[in-house]
Formats: structure tokens, sequence, C-alpha cells
């Protein structure tokens, strides 16, 4: 439950998702009780920082970035690692796509919770979608309930993890950013798994975002204003 | 439950507890199916990790390092800003020492976990302690079973955290110490929050070691090899 003064603080990757998130924050809570963070992992679309901080100063909101260079050290994964490509085909091991790094929204959520509580913000607001066709097991909300009673127990604080779009489909997302105002944002998001902008057009995310844009029958701000 | 072939990965801080779940491990698992992991966030006693890998050299099991430089960005906690002095004060607001950063085992267990998923490890060893002075909510039992559902589910793996010290108090735990033969390994252990060796003997981490083993009956290796 949200009471009146409740602060709230948004994951906000620089992705359409946590955008839509941000815009979702700001409705619910007010601008002036809303907070951003981003992680600076090693990640390979770095670009993403940047369309970050654009979004987050465009909505009015404090951004702050922490670093973790944990994931770089623990290797292995596409999304962090320069020595492997990214691709759509599965693990053969795991069945998990190779952008997959374990535990990374664990650790994103466990780290933005640390930050919160340091700050009496009791809401984190994380754009995770368990409809996401990669199948992340951290992305679905049984794990987000699990971490949710694990960060209770642990840092002994009542956070409450809002997840607005575990349910929705892409097109339902693009949906909801038209409706509370996000969709102008989304010229400054970023979305391609290669780092290009303007999109590469042909990456798993790129085909997925011009999907959802189809689908809500929605010209896709980021394309049209490129 | 440990299976034949199952191999363990210990979270070795180069502290007298986690020292002892070293052994612990070696003593279930065999010595060849233990790996050693410790991590450098910016603790204010870094000797610790150079403990922590004359440890695993003298015991035989492979030894890592992981990078978390997070910790250091969030600031604010008596372990790893150098600005805030360390002492036995409860936070006022909080109720918790100054030495608690908030969330710490969680991620340590978190990153442990990807570690491990990545090397086909299942099981994971912690010194956590409940009856451990301090009251860091994240050494509670039922934290760790809270997050250990959280790892199953957000990575898919059948991961087991085994606490073997959780309801222990230090004398149970050196007397432990003893019987498994990890009592020589007390020498080069590290306990001293003020970052000393010989360790300054005045610190509640020091007061605290001093008394399990004068409880114990057992004469600190530390000490007498000083």
């Amino acid at each position: 439950m949200i009471a009146k003064h409740d602060q709230a603080l948004v994951l906000l990757s620089g992705g359409q998702d946590s955008t839509t998130c941000l815009y979702w924050a700001m409705s619910h809570f007010g601008r002036d009780r809303v907070t951003a963070i981003s992680f600076d992992y090693g990640q390979r679309h770095r670009i993403e920082l940047e369309c970050a901080a654009t979004i987050a100063a465009t909505a009015g909101v404090t951004h702050s970035c922490l670093p973790i260079d944990t994931f770089t050290a623990l290797g292995g994964d596409a999304l962090t690692d320069s020595d492997v490509q990214v691709g759509i085909e599965l693990d053969r091991q795991t069945g998990l796509p190779n952008t997959f790094v374990p535990g990374r929204n664990l650790i994103f959520l466990t780290f933005a919770a640390a930050y919160a509580y340091q700050r009496g913000i009791r809401h984190l607001v994380a754009g995770v979608a368990q409809t996401d066709y990669s199948g992340y097991p951290d992305c679905r909300l049984q794990t987000i309930v699990s971490l949710q009673e694990t960060i209770r127990l642990g840092m002994e604080i009542d956070v409450e993890i809002h997840t607005p779009l575990i349910h929705k489909s892409k097109k339902e997302t693009i949906e909801l950013a038209r409706d509370i105002g996000a969709l102008d944002a989304m010229a400054d998001t970023h979305t391609c798994y290669n780092g290009k902008r303007p999109p590469c057009g042909a990456c798993p995310a790129c085909l997925l975002r011009a999907k959802g844009f189809a689908e809500a029958g929605i010209d896709d701000p980021l394309i049209t204003h490129a």
C-alpha cells in the first residue's frame, strides 16, 4: 500500500520498460517523491546509461548511477563479456539465452534496496515482465515476491517491490506508456543488444520492440524521430 | 542432502568463522571438491583478504577473489567508509551497530551463487551465526532460508546454503574448529575491526574472539603464535 508521503526508487536501465516504470511511479507517487537509479555493470551497451540520464533529466527526477564491477569479473555471458557473441541460441546446459547473467536482477534489486534503506525509501519499482520472451527466471513474479521477503528479513525494512509490467506483453506496455504520457520519452530509450543508435533493427531486442509497437498500432518515437 | 560427487563453495572472509566453515566443508565434501571465494569490497581491514589466501593455500583448496566496488559507492557505513569511526554504539534510527552494511550477506551469497552456477557447484557454505552479538538481520537463519529460495527461483538451480555455525556460540565454534582440525589455521585468521595484526585486543571483534577462546578453555593460536 502506498501512503501519502512514501517515496519510490525506480530501477532505470534506459530501456522502454524501465522508462515506462519511471512515468508509472511519477503518476503514483508524485514526481517529487521519485528517484531513479542505474547500474554501470560493464554492460556492452553502455549507451543505455546516457539514455537513462537523459530520460531522468527530461522527467525531472534525481538520478544516480552505481558501479558494479563484479559481473565483468564473473565473465562468461554475452552482455558483459566482449568475447561472447550475442545470439538467440539457447545455452545447451541451461536452456537460457546467452544474454543471461545469473542473478542479475537479484543483485540490482538488492543494491537498490540498500540505496533505498539509506534514504528511508521503501518502494522499489522494476520493469521486469514474466511475459518476456527470454524466460529469465529472475523476471518471474514468484522470484520477485521471494526476493522482497528476503530483503525484508535481511535488512529489516518494510520494502515493497512494484512490478507494474509483470503480466504485460510488449504491446500492453506500450499502450500503458501512451496512457501515462511516457510515449515521448521513448525517443530517448535504448533497446538494441548491439548498442547501435539508431538501432540495428535485426537483433532479438530490436525485433521484439518493433513487434510491440506494430501490435499496439503506435509509431516508435525512436524510429520516427531518428 | 549431499550426493557423492557434489562440490561446495565456501565464502571465506579470512576470519575464524569462515575458516572453520572451510574445514567443515573439507570434512563433508572432501578437500578436492571444495573451492573458496572471497570478496574485495573495499573493506577497511583488507588484511583479511591476504589471510584468506594464506588459509586457502595452507588448506590446499582453490581460492578466488571477486571485486565488488558497489558498497564503497553506497558509502555510509563504518566497515567501508574511512570517514566513519568504528564503534559499538548503535545507530539511533535502525538500532544496528554502525558496522552494518545493508544487505551485505545477501549480495555476497548471491554473487557466490552466480559463481557456483557457472561451475556446476550447488552447495554454498557460509559462516553466519545468528547468535552473533551484533544482531545483523542478514545473519539469521530465516533470512538465509528465504535467500536460498530466492536464488533457487531466480537462477533455477537447486542451490543449498549450509550454515554450520548458525546456532553456535563463539565458544562452540572454537570447539568445532578443534574437533575438525581447524585450530592451527586460526593462527592465520583475522578478526580485528581495526585491521591490526597482532590484533588490537580492544575492539568489539577482538573482545568477542578472546571471550570465545577463554570460554572454550583453548589458547588462541593467533595470540600464542604472535
